[in-house]
């Protein structure tokens, strides 16, 4: 991971940095469901039936060192942590938006 | 539930279905440097340097066959082969500058 940053800030090209950080198998559809507010893993767990616990926690700790999410853990018994998005993942969601539109139209071209 | 499970899975998400179609590894770069004028496959392998011939022509295949490009081949001595953007290709374009954008501003939360 340490190695692929690097990498990548080498060359800095902002959208190889964009694709890199939102490439994780999971990471999209973490992102969307939060948006949708889902705050909480096992949440999560339901709706992505094919994530398991380990991959999912990995997959959300990316996130937020990427500054995509936040993290509150809650003191509470049993212990409770949530996830949100920052202004930063707010303005991905804005992107995927037209990713979900474009794949509208690809959709439409695969049917014809 | 497995019924409410089985939709899940089986539900089209547009976006999952972009994502698939942009996630082939040189797949992003191929096409920015087609919608750049390039659009012959040795100026491609120029460019991007890490790219074999064969994943390269594996790639522009399947983006033709996304509709994404269109591929014409000129009868000629040597034969000439080049790609260009369809309407849908110019379309997704029009994404990753959105997406680009988005990256250069997790590069500057990075440098903080």
């Amino acid at each position: 991971m340490k190695t692929k940053e690097r990498t990548i800030e080498e060359k800095i090209c902002p959208l190889e940095f964009a694709v890199n950080a939102i490439s994780g198998k999971w990471k999209i559809p973490i992102v969307w469901r939060i948006n949708e507010g889902e705050k909480r893993p096992s949440e999560m767990l339901r709706g992505i039936t094919k994530v398991d616990r380990r991959v999912l926690n990995q997959q959300l700790n990316e996130l937020v060192a990427d500054g995509i999410l936040i993290k509150e853990s809650f003191n509470e018994l049993p212990p409770r942590v949530e996830y949100s998005l920052t202004p930063l993942g707010k303005k991905l969601i804005d992107v995927l938006w037209k990713l979900n539109d474009w794949g509208n139209l690809l959709l439409e071209t695969k049917k014809i």
